[in-house]
């Protein structure tokens, strides 16, 4: 991995074509923007073929789905395979609702993703393993989450990051962790979708190493919110999204590989 | 009323499923997980029972509403009658569009509520009762604002939380006033949508005593503002958004007992 | 041109009734909410005579378009026409996107809009010029941007603002240029949109005399970010997001008046 990753995508500046979680959305397209990438978010299938193919990468986020929405990420996967762009897949919240358990399965089958990026409930949702997932967080399972990401990733034949405390990432036979990050990112909405658009994002500018981006991603955002978090006196989560974002258009790789704990 | 029902939330983190106004859903669902309650949003009527039987109450609100959303409230508000789940109905500008009207006395019609949340425009409207509102603001009216909320608490057999600069809570025959709060929050698109889904939240943790709950949650809310404002020196909308939802993370019990204005 | 119309629209308080991108609803809200006026957001097209009624201006945008929206669009804007309120459209990415760009010259085929307001990609295809627009952003293009936009408010026969760096504004005939500003508003998503809901808000105070509400809109705009930029020490796009909508909130005609670089 290498942290010169954050510097190509500034210099590149990727847009990233999200098919979007309307709750967390503006945070999403702010944290991108801020970090050096170009979001674009749409809901129409007929200009899918057009933003698939000005996109770098492409971010499939299953927040808020509907029907209508189910139909389009199945077009745009298609299509991202077709014209070689990397798609990260967010499956929220398969762990605690059937119906989306089997809507992950369903896309999972019509087209290859590049990176899942999901919290433990989510992942082990999606690898057949018992977990009491609550709602869109992640809740409280027994279970080696190493074992749970990997099992994962060999069943769909992708990178799987495993977010949490630390997150887990692993492309089925390597595992890295990046132990850095805050509480605070737990008590912001939408944490989660802004790590998979960035993982996204990195994958754009580095398509033939996924692994590579997605644990820069991984760490360039932990670090962020790190950083943030140290200069903050209380718990104050709506002052942490804004700083976290504030942070990500400044931070530098310096600063990220000072604190960096990854292996 | 007791305002240790404030800590019961924070332990028991109850799952709210909101049916939002896409305006508001990100400053709702970080308000909601900032106090200590954890926000789910759907869209997708597939997965209603899954919400509803996962959720501790439901907030279904108005503000955007489209057909398809329309359908979806109904199928929610019954699921949520079944699983004896409390319901929250913010009915967003029925009191300047009178389509809403029509469509909020569909939906009080196919199932109970337990609490409607509105301004004065919003609360008169659905009493049959004349007010000059103006789209989605209270607007001016004529009338006893008392007699009006309990006109219409008796009309549906609920609470009503009639507010405004001071909050009038009803169940029809009982009548309790909030007097706590700040012009900030006119100054911020979506306190009603906040307040809405923080009764929700209040009312999973006490949902044999609605009537204390609904007036807890406007006590909590209208004190967090209140003493955010006492801190600030001049009338900034948006640093206001930000410091009421780091409040709501941060304040005590203690804190808003001192302050309250309840009578 | 008269900056007073801005102490107008503060005393007039506006109905704003914007067909949205639901990226940056909630900051475009907030927005208008601070300036002063009264912002309506509506997806559904069984509600579009009332929400025109009660606009004093309508404001599309087509940021997140689905085909479901496009209908509602085409119906809202025929009505606003019908009751004689100004129209401003936001034509999002149709540099970018073949289908956007189809889509927007069918609207303004199907009803007369106010206004038309783009960044520089935007308005050369409308005006059917050659431009490289990179997704949501302008990209980069030869051309002289005066004659881009006098060429398409000639051709749709409305006033243009072809935004940026300068901003240019022409009726056509005239030609105006709004220099204020800060490169911080293209760390921040959204800006356009929400420049675009201002000159609603403004033309909703001045419908006989629009080109003038334009640019009041883009001077006070411009002017407020430049305000704030100006006590700033580093380029941090959410904190600058948070003092914009204060400052819209706070900004005085004379604050204005005293930077304004209006040509």
């Amino acid at each position: 991995m290498t942290l010169q990753l954050l510097n190509t995508l500034r210099d590149q500046n990727p847009i990233v074509f999200n098919i979007a979680n309307f709750v967390t959305v503006q945070d999403v397209a702010n944290g991108l923007n801020a970090l050096g990438a170009s979001p674009i978010m749409s809901a129409e299938v007929q200009e899918a073929e057009s933003m698939v193919q000005i996109a770098g990468a492409v971010c499939i986020n299953m927040g808020t789905l509907t029907t209508q929405q189910v139909n389009q990420m199945a077009v745009v996967g298609k299509l991202a395979n077709q014209y070689h762009k990397p798609v990260v897949l967010d499956p929220v919240a398969v762990g605690a609702v059937p119906y989306r358990k089997q809507v992950a399965l369903d896309l999972l089958d019509k087209f290859s993703v590049d990176v899942i990026r999901g919290n433990a409930g989510e992942i082990a949702a999606l690898a057949d393993i018992d977990w009491q997932a609550k709602g869109i967080d992640a809740g409280a399972g027994q279970g080696d989450v190493v074992e749970i990401a990997k099992r994962c990733a060999q069943q769909f034949n992708c990178c799987v990051i495993l977010s949490g405390p630390t997150d887990v990432i692993t492309d089925g036979k390597r595992v890295a962790k990046v132990a850095n990050g805050t509480p605070l990112f737990q008590l912001h909405v939408g944490s989660g979708d802004l790590l998979s658009s960035i993982v996204a994002a990195f994958a754009a500018v580095s398509p033939t190493a996924i692994y590579d981006a997605a644990q820069v991603a991984c760490v360039v955002l932990a670090g962020a919110g790190e950083l943030v978090a140290s200069q903050m006196t209380a718990a104050r989560p709506a002052t942490f999204a804004i700083d976290l974002i504030d942070r990500l258009s400044l931070v530098s790789v310096q600063e990220i590989q000072a604190i960096a704990k990854l292996n």
